[in-house]
């Protein structure tokens, strides 16, 4: 196992169900007992696109754990980015500071060259539109947690599966998985990619491709998600993909009576509110769920 | 009562005092004892409007009680608001990772919209031009503090009485006192709402409107506000109310020697600098105070 | 010594000396240990100019001394700043809430005017190009640290001589020392500046100008430094400047086998990554020992 979290890649069952178990320990102990874990340590969240969901989530984590957080909110506005310093220089400047850096950035592969000068923890918490594979690890620890296994299951991934690096991680973290069947669900713009059907492909895992939520009515899960407007070129072409997929009552009342449904938010439209009272309803006890696993993560780097 | 904060009509006699004595006894207690009160919780600060101040004073509460602070200080720029979540989701994310949300957000009734779908308590840190109840509260605890009592006093509020919510807010408190009188003192421009007035009214609280400082010379409170530039829609309406009502040395003269003089803050040149001497200049102790009032309001609701 | 950190005129050889003994003492004690030393107290850092390496350097150390941060990333587009209000105003108001405040500010002397307002402690963070007095304190440090003296050397000061406010403090700082030979060696644009030199005269410290890295090749230390882009008025002059003087491998070269290579960082392309693995590039030894000096700063300070 690596220092660095980087991508789903790097996970394999046993980390994951060590991970889980550990989300599952840490979140039943008192807040006292979460306190002492890592006192003596400090996390540094490095932004260089905004994120106050990610952002907060791992702060919220440090915090339980008694740690401290040195945060930059704005990296890319920052003097060290606008001085024109290399991103291994800002990495080794953080190594001197904190004991783990968290790090967004458009760029994909960025947090991975921070990674490779540097001794401490790098967690990529979203390089571009390529991963973020905490938001895959507390996709799957939700599943785990609320179906009660990660096998045998129907998933169907919804919305854009070319631009959404959350469904694009948890596509790929499915390949730990056995017995699963993917059923994807994307907007013509924006469908998913060879290289995860191919991957999917290498590791076993039946996948298909569907055009209505008729398709996918027997899902165990539904991962719903948001059309990324900020990586549209044209705002025709984003008009055209928002509104094709949309989880209202009535798609609701055509999904299984225990299936659940899951969002890695922020939600636009994509789902209606007048939904969110149904007890199937996942997302917001997913978003929860994020502190937990990001918990047992900085617990298992710095512990 | 609620375990929101989100208006001044919320208070009434019991809990004031209340509220007042544990403010007391928290800024007496050892540093150390202090810290022990919260420290496994955590305060989210969420600003959609920029306020140095007010965020502050409340993270050196929650510090000084030994809580954890996850802060938005551009939460309007956050990548949450700007992919177009609402109010709702953004508050069920918040609880989460949080124990209690500080909000502030120019649209009147936000933080109250947000209040109505979580369980963690919700304080109203401004709302646009509407209430700013955390301030009343540390206003009148200042009054108690510096002249030992809330109730038989002539108070004079001063400046902005239209877009400034200090004023407004602290005018609504002072329906919970008795034996009050308040003088209004307002440029044209930006004169105390008949809603204000009534309310006054409704209380049994005296009050008139005045037109110079010749008038409130037996004030024992003067409240000097600042002209809410930012409020104006062109600057010459905005230029003929500032410096309508400047308090400076020859004002101080013709006050009380036991009066004291107010200000929310930040102040621009509504009060000379050349008084700040002045035994009489309660403002920056009255920012102080801010740090105890928040201190015993989040105790009261976290502790 | 006074309880404000403003300008390095303010140390002498004492205070120097206990300084770094303090920083090393420090460095060397348990996690558990720091930690325990400023528990209680609540640091301010207010930054009017961009700045993550010193904020988080600073906040770093706040962190191992297990105090609380109020932090203010962009201060000059703080409600307070963008409202008008007075920089002593600002002061009294943090004066309140913390029990120390760190502050950069583009203006010279803005961090000497807060404190004097003020009771708690104010450590000029870099005022605009006149002085970044803590940066000079880690630079000596880290010279002390490893050379294992700060008397009796040769030491070359290269790079942006005129803008740069960080080599001026260190020339200043180096008055301190006896038997000090400085080379200052600066593109045609940017020279040392007459009173830096009439400093060094006053006290008795030899220094010359050079004009190529041959003349400065018996250096023990030789201290680079960034062509400060931001305070140019033109584009072409600053790219005049750029590139005058870099530290590549051939430089390295010419240098004696025990000197070391300093830099405040962050660098652009004045030094070439290339010779970041030779043991005498110290600049992350020095941007660490930036933690270590500031703990020792506010312990002193504050504990």
């Amino acid at each position: 196992m690596t220092r660095h979290i980087l991508s789903v890649d790097q996970f394999d069952r046993t980390y994951l169900q060590n991970l889980f178990d550990h989300a599952d320990r840490l979140r039943h102990l008192p807040r006292s007992s979460q306190r002492s874990r890592l006192s003596t340590s400090i996390l540094a969240t490095v932004f260089y696109e905004p994120s106050t969901r990610t952002r907060l989530s791992f702060e919220s984590a440090m915090a339980r754990l008694g740690g401290s957080v040195l945060s930059v909110e704005n990296a890319n506005e920052s003097s060290s980015a606008t001085k024109g310093e290399s991103i291994e220089d800002t990495a080794r400047m953080l190594q001197g500071y904190a004991d783990a850096v968290v790090m967004r950035h458009p760029e994909p592969g960025t947090p991975e060259r921070a990674s490779r000068v540097i001794d401490i923890p790098v967690i990529n918490a979203g390089d571009g539109s390529r991963e973020h594979p905490t938001q895959a690890l507390l996709d799957l620890y939700t599943i785990s947690n609320e179906l009660g296994d990660i096998d045998n299951l129907n998933i169907a991934i919804v919305g854009d599966l070319k631009y959404g690096r959350a469904p694009r991680s948890l596509a790929l973290l499915l390949c730990q998985t056995r017995g699963t069947q993917v059923t994807f669900l994307a907007p013509p713009a924006v469908p998913v990619g060879d290289d995860i059907k191919q991957a999917l492909e290498r590791n076993g895992v039946r996948h298909r491709e569907a055009t209505s939520f008729e398709e996918i009515k027997d899902a165990d899960v539904v991962y719903q998600t948001r059309i990324q407007r900020e990586r549209f070129s044209d705002e025709e072409s984003y008009e055209r993909s928002r509104g094709y997929y949309v989880i209202d009552r009535s798609v609701m009342d055509t999904l299984k009576p225990n299936a659940i449904v899951l969002h890695p938010l922020p939600r636009v439209d994509e789902i209606s509110p007048e939904v969110d009272d149904d007890p199937r309803a996942a997302w917001f006890r997913q978003a929860e769920n994020g502190v937990y696993v990001r918990m047992a993560l900085l617990d298992q780097l710095l512990g």
